[in-house]
Order: C-alpha cells, then structure tokens, then sequence
C-alpha cells in the first residue's frame, strides 16, 4: 500500500535492534485517516470473507482494529495482557512473547467472544517474529472459530515471522513489506 | 444518549463492588457501529472546539477515541501506562490509581505529541474517581495544550470524580450517566 510505504519512509525512524519507530503516526500518536485508508484496503483484500470478528491484541492494535471492525460492520475483540498466570475458567489464553518489550505475557479471551461460528481476521500493528500472531491464532482455534487471515499494517519480512505463518496455511496479508533496513536504507519487498 | 443507556441496561452486568460490566459491547468485545454512534455524538457536543488532538490512556479507550478522532478529522494520542519509575526525559508523566484494578501506573505521553498549539479532547470509555481525566489533563497541562473538554462513554456520576472535575471548570460530556446501581437496579442522572 503506497500511502503506508511512503508515510513510513518520510517519518518513520530506523532504531539500533531491529526497531522501526513509527509512533508518530500509527503506535502513539496515530493518523486516525490513514486508518480508515488501511481498513478500507483490508476490506479490499478480505471483505468476501464473511468476517463476523476482528480479534487484536491490546494496546496497540487496537485503533487499526477499531476502524477495521467498524469498516467490515462487525465487532472487534482484543486479547487481554494478564502478567499473571491465575487465570479464570472462563478464558481462552496463549503464551506470547514480546520482541519489542523483551517478556512474555499470557493473553486472554473470554470464552463468551470468540465461539465456534465465527470467522475471524487478525489485525495487527507489526508482525515480525509473529509470536503474537500465533498466540491470537491459538486463541481462535481454542474457541473452533474459523482464522480467514491476518491483515497487518506493517510486516519485518527479514524477521521470518510472516512466511513461517503462511508456510503453515495461514493467509498473511500486510499493508507494508519491509524486506531490509539499516540505519540509512530501508527497502521494501 | 438513549442508544448507549438501552444497551447498558439490556447487556450490562452489576458486579459486587460497584463495578458495571460492559465487556460484550465496549471494553473486550466492542460493537464498533456503537463505536462510530458515540463518536459522532461526541462531534455533535464538541465539533466547533476546534479540536486539534483526541487523547485518551491506554487501552480500553483506544477503541472509541481512535473512532472519534476519525470522525473528528484529527489525530489520537494515546498515554501509554509504564510500571517503571524511571522515564525519558522527553515524556510528560503522571500517576494514575486505577479503580478497576487497585493498582497505581505512571502514565505517558511523548513531549513530540502534545503541544501548546494543541485543543485537546481527552476521551475514554468510563469516568467514576476521575483519576485518569486527572492524569490525562496534568499531561496536557505540562505541555501549555488547550483542554476543550472530555467526552465520557459511562459516568458513574454516584462516584463523584465527573462533578470534582466540572467544579473545576473542565467541560465533562458524558453519554450516559449513572446516577446510582445496585444488583437489581440502574438508575440514569
């Protein structure tokens, strides 16, 4: 998506480790325009899906997942981070380790929103390693709900996360393909 | 608004505590066409303040503050919740006590995203201490920004912190309004 690439060539910053910092527009301050523009191309790609959720991970999936779910007509439901393990008998739950923050959180959905009926999308900010891409998944088919996909805004190619999950079946879709970055390039597949 | 009030009364659960919950249509499942509803009723209250910025905390005001900012044409900001004491000097920071979870976090928000020049709407899903409006406005505060106001999804008006707040003269609209709750009644102000 050209709007996607552009914007992040133009603001966003390429950090030591591995990190693209682009909370200047989609992870702390968000360009609530674009968006409706990476919804509504998410609806391009799956709207013939019969999407009945949109399933994220909180905190910041959730403003893509929001206007996604509103573009598609349908909820969202975002997995809950739990730093504990006590968990109720109520959730499904799956391990998820973060590459960004270093630790591994349980995420959790209540059972009463994810049930054998649905067909699900997965939106997400970034998929790199895809460990939270794999936890949501778990937590569909815990439920028996059907994944139609995962619509990403932004994927790290390089990390592997997005072609292990397609390797597997899984229908990756993502808005901006980053194949490598350095401090001073950054290209795209 | 009626549309919000039928919906609590329909799918809201009175929890010991004084807890009201609404996780099946605005804090874990998020009917994203009530999401748009409110966000567009927020413009109706707030639409000629010249609102530059939506700021809202982490993470279940994403959802609606990302839609209202859409509907508002301008971007979302939202405070991120840190456990650490120790941050970078090119945050504005305040201390939230949460009254849903019992504990204390530091909130966030980078000095790059707030600014003198900014008419801010702080916006979030539920008002009862008013300690996260509190936190939200010190961060705007600390930045010289224009708080037009705050725009509520459910105020627990019997918990006092949305009339501490219009006491002080910050413009609290909230779309509806508890007046008292128990395990077998509701009452709207």
């Amino acid at each position: 998506m050209k709007l996607l690439e552009d914007r992040i060539l133009s603001d966003g910053k390429v950090l030591p480790g591995g990190i693209l910092k682009v909370d200047n527009f989609l992870n702390h301050q968000i360009d609530t325009a674009l968006l409706y523009e990476m919804a509504q191309e998410l609806h391009h790609l799956f709207g013939d899906e019969g999407v009945t959720k949109v399933l994220t991970i909180e905190a910041s999936g959730i403003a893509i997942a929001a206007v996604t779910g509103y573009v598609f007509g349908c909820p969202l439901v975002f997995a809950k981070k739990s730093k504990t393990k006590n968990i109720s008998d109520n959730v499904y739950s799956a391990q998820v380790e973060s590459f960004t923050h270093g630790n591994t959180n349980t995420v959790l959905v209540s059972k009463d929103y994810l049930n054998s009926g649905d067909r699900v999308l997965i939106v997400d900010d970034f998929l790199a390693t895809g460990a939270a891409l794999v936890g949501l998944k778990s937590l569909c088919e815990q439920a028996g709900a059907t994944v139609v996909g995962a619509g990403i805004a932004i994927e790290k190619v390089f990390q592997g996360g997005g072609d292990a999950l397609r390797a597997q079946g899984l229908r990756v879709e993502s808005l901006a393909r980053i194949a490598s970055m350095s401090d001073d390039s950054l290209v795209f597949c």
